[in-house]
């Protein structure tokens, strides 16, 4: 507090990031990063583009990024918007489109940034329950609102929401912007993308921070009508005309054309999933039915929290939410094979 | 204009940056880039750091990169904010410090994002009319404000204002937050930043842009008082957690490392400055004494709008602001010795 702060930051409780923890001798399953490297034709484009035109401004369109996506995806350039990781897309779509006369909805249970975005931009906003399986019942978001937002699958219960049932809301809310946040699609669910042409409302968000292992490069995008998208590009332009440097630039590039990489190291993450989910199921766990690259999970008998305690102890670090509902949860990253082994003999041990 | 969009969005008039044009075969002095390669040891420090470690997330808090301008500077890394690139640290000024009841302050002709941040957070400005000879009158600042903002040397006119002049002002105005924005501090100002222990109220931004050749990173910072610096992490911790990828913090920190690098590019900077002004003078034309990376001009008897054109046909792109009372001006990056000296070949048969 200071008499040199605007009112707003007063107002603030800003979002508070997983543990970036500085030694390295630990099991980090804590911020749903991907256990395997990023492409090796990422790295190697990254490094060639390390080279004396980094004294030039970078595309301030990031176009040649917007061409490789839309052609992925099969749509058009002016249906891609770039950002600094998934995180700054999604605070230009609050200020750009959700920030409206009605509430914004969005679930009860969800990405902690959309309360803090809220703030930010002051935006009214009402939390929907989610039900007591952790499902999110778009029914219950059909009420007047001035912009609904959903993670699918959620964070941090890595519950999938079907395609038909996003579908059949879209069909009902037609009136305001529908953003799916799909951080964790990759792995395993059926991406909305397919129906951006069909819904002129409807903006998907997603990352190359999990499934393309390249959270410390920072892009994010959006997939949307060419309408929304001009939104969000009049923001960036009164924001940050250069959000996007040269290298994660062509990083991104690379990693989006190596699809080969990109799927197994996806189907790895899969496999470990399930492998996972049957062992802790086996020792008395239950866990959330996920789609994500982690698992949400409570023990019968054993408090959320002491078992994370205990877990580090043990130098495997996993997050708890001390948040109503869920604060006998635990969000565990799924790891390689060989970390959830590792987590698997020492929560045996534990419980 | 869309259903779709906030209110806001149809009232922002976003920014343009200047042209960065696919083609190579151009001599590009229209946007400020340094003309020499960053430092050999930061190209060394980013390819390093092309590796596994790119899927982890960046540390959120930039903290090696923080020690290391603190250290630069001798203060405190509690004293740094670091952002992506000086735009966005400037942006999140205006949102955390710069908006208050009284109006902000900044000069009639300077960096023309003032106005478009304004708008993007609904900040009343006045501008303050520079002097026929463009300085700025800081006396003329001394009236109530919410905020006083201007870049040192200011843009695009390049003229400095001494360090004594601002430290005058700052023992008046001591209630709102003054933000020195040294963009091209490198070529020959005295910096702000020696005063930030005595002024709790300043704020200066410095970018990694200009004088260390490294606009296709995107590294600014803000150094200023803790309080200051803290509202700053604020508004940065309720938009995104991690602006900064691990490249672009790897690259800024290798190329603060290198001092001698650095003053020599900005040596040969200054040097071809002064020779440019000198032949130009020369030619007919009026030079506002540069402290920058650039010079401001116009010339006795053809049109600004026409010489640039003139020389787009000789492939050298200019800037031209189509502005009162600088639509008969060109702002002129520097570039190498041989840019320097093509140009003012072309523009000795143009006038």
């Amino acid at each position: 507090m200071s008499r040199f702060w605007s009112k707003l930051v007063n107002e603030l409780t800003p979002y508070v990031p997983g543990e970036q923890p500085k030694t390295t001798n630990l099991i980090k399953l804590n911020t749903n990063e991907n256990p395997y490297a990023p492409s090796p034709l990422a790295l190697k484009a990254i490094s060639a583009e390390a080279n004396d035109k980094l004294r030039l401004y970078p595309d301030p369109e990031s176009s040649a990024l917007k061409a490789c996506i839309a052609d992925y995806h099969q749509l058009k350039p002016q249906q891609v918007f770039i950002g600094n990781g998934s995180d700054e897309v999604l605070a230009h779509c609050f200020q750009a489109l959700l920030k409206q006369d009605k509430p914004l909805l969005f679930p009860d249970i969800t990405y902690s940034f959309y309360t803090v975005y809220s703030q930010l931009y002051q935006i009214e906003y009402q939390r929907i329950s989610l039900a007591d399986d952790f499902s999110i019942n778009l029914d219950d978001f059909q009420q007047p609102n001035g912009g609904v937002i959903f993670p699918n699958p959620n964070a941090p219960t890595g519950k999938l929401l079907v395609l038909d049932s996003i579908e059949t809301f879209l069909q009902k809310n037609t009136d305001t912007v529908v953003v799916v946040d799909e951080a964790y699609i990759d792995f395993g669910g059926q991406s909305a993308v397919t129906l951006v042409d069909k819904y002129p409302n409807l903006l998907v968000v997603q990352t190359l921070s999990k499934s393309r292992s390249l959270a410390g490069l920072r892009v994010g995008f959006a997939i949307g009508n060419a309408n929304l998208i001009e939104a969000l590009e009049r923001v960036k332009n009164s924001f940050n005309s250069y959000p996007m440097d040269r290298l994660s630039t062509a990083g991104a590039i690379a990693a989006f054309e190596d699809e080969t990489y990109f799927s197994r190291q996806c189907q790895k993450i899969i496999n470990s999933r399930e492998w996972l989910t049957g062992q802790l199921s086996a020792t008395g766990f239950n866990v959330v039915p996920s789609v994500a690259n982690f698992v949400f999970v409570s023990h019968a008998s054993q408090p959320a929290e002491k078992i994370a305690e205990k877990l580090r102890a043990q130098k495997i670090i996993v997050r708890h939410f001390k948040q109503s509902r869920i604060d006998n949860y635990l969000r565990i990253t799924i790891g390689t094979q060989q970390e959830c082994e590792s987590l698997v003999a020492a929560l045996k041990e534990i419980v």
